[in-house]
């Protein structure tokens, strides 16, 4: 929406509760993205919180926070996403993370004849091995296609998710694979860290953009645990690699020859998240 | 060198012995590289030989070819590449795949102390597990890392390579990664396959390309042999996604259900390449 608005020419602030947009990254990646909202002029307020809004004759006009008064001609909410699991929970069905909707592979819940797929539904996290609630489009398409079959009468099932997740604000892109440091604390697992600057292209190259990789993986194992990417274009949709090393529970050694496409208009010859990959195994 | 010239403005003839252009891909996809040479206004002849070259003072001023002379300010030969092993062969030194030097996955030859590494030393291939001659600078890069780890003393092993490669013309990009036809008929293996014709985006968001996939798979077990891509802008680096699949070993139900990212300035919510590998599964 930030973006959408801006293109159309309007002033935008925007206030965040919390240290950084995009909770779903770590806070040194999540701070590329706030860099990107303040160079383009968005006006980004963070570790500020709404308390409520100033009305004249019936009509929001400004917003409140415990620092200031903003006063605004349009006030969009974004309080993020809740399972709409209710008519589920009223008819006894058990629930799960975030209140998700328990089910198993088939999207079958626990009550015969009752399957639940989407938004409102949980997935199992392949990474993690926990149930988790991820309201996402491409799993809620997977979910639906599982439980159709199996309504059909063609059993199938859903092996689950890693967790990929993509979006981008003007020119900056960015995207996450697999588990970020919060989420890796709360399983009690030890971990690994690979950072590292690149560019999308070799930097002769037309078009070569900047792009940060983060690779975070088991200490002993090295078992691979997650990605994160923010870069110009041409960055975020290279995080499908290291999706893909996730469903087959690759180690960082594992990553370190895969046989990735390289020419220069495409990429350099050591693709960043490999280099990344090398990075956290000398750390663990 | 085509998509240089034509860039600078020249008139651009290429003469093909083959029925097309890019002999890594099958014909199908080739074909689209065919159309998109002709398209730019390359005059782009197939099945047609050079046989000599018209001289006058000394200096080539025409190409013969088995049908017709064409006259030509420049000529550039494209001849394919052969390993530069000559050295090794008088010394003695095994040679494997189209005369490259035969080493292990330390890169050791089979003579004591002697190394090899890059464009002249084979790889081992992972999907046809074969030996295999590939010349790209991404193999020769990695090859050269694990021969200087050993000679430096760090034991380091060269898991392979699975075919990867990606190139562009103008606005149309290719790529392939594992086997095509011919080099799985070669193994004798029986393969299924799915082709499919999709956009790189939702149709509605701009920039939108179209973008065709191939995915081939050994019939009984389902495992991924290959995948071939052509499209426009955005299509071919998705071939890594396939590649790191072919390090894992993936069934077709394996790439059925990858977390991939979605979001309509990246992609659709279907994956192109987990279209075709369902097209490909519906076959085998």
């Amino acid at each position: 929406m930030a973006e959408a608005l801006h293109m159309r020419g309007l002033n935008v602030t925007m206030v965040q509760r919390s240290a950084q947009v995009m909770s779903t990254l770590d806070p040194e990646m999540g701070q590329l993205l706030n860099r990107a909202l303040l160079h383009n002029g968005i006006d980004l307020r963070v570790n500020e919180t709404v308390q409520g809004f100033d009305q004249k004759a019936g009509l929001a006009v400004a917003v409140t926070t415990d620092k200031q008064t903003i006063p605004a001609d349009l006030i969009i909410l974004g309080l993020g996403v809740t399972p709409n699991s209710d008519l589920a929970k009223d008819a006894g069905i058990p629930l799960g993370p975030k209140d998700s909707i328990q089910v198993n592979s088939m999207q079958q819940t626990e009550t015969a004849n009752i399957w639940a797929a989407g938004d409102c539904a949980q997935s199992y996290h392949l990474v993690s091995r926990h149930p988790v609630h991820i309201a996402l489009g491409t799993v809620a398409n997977k979910q639906g296609r599982i439980a159709g079959m199996n309504l059909g009468g063609r059993p199938a099932a859903f092996p689950g998710v890693v967790g990929t997740a993509i979006t981008k604000f003007m020119d900056t892109e960015c995207a996450r694979t697999g588990l970020n440091e919060r989420e890796i604390k709360a399983l009690g697992l030890e971990y690994s860290t690979g950072l590292i600057e690149a560019h999308t292209l070799p930097r002769y190259y037309p078009g070569s953009a900047p792009i940060s990789v983060k690779v975070l993986a088991e200490k002993g194992s090295s078992r691979l645990l997650g990605v994160q990417i923010v870069g110009g274009p041409g960055s975020a949709k290279r995080i499908d690699t290291a999706a893909t090393a996730l469903h087959a529970g690759f180690s960082l050694e594992e990553m370190l020859y895969l046989d990735l496409s390289y020419a220069p208009p495409f990429a350099g010859v050591w693709d960043p998240i490999v280099i990344a990959a090398r990075m956290a195994l000398k750390e663990g």
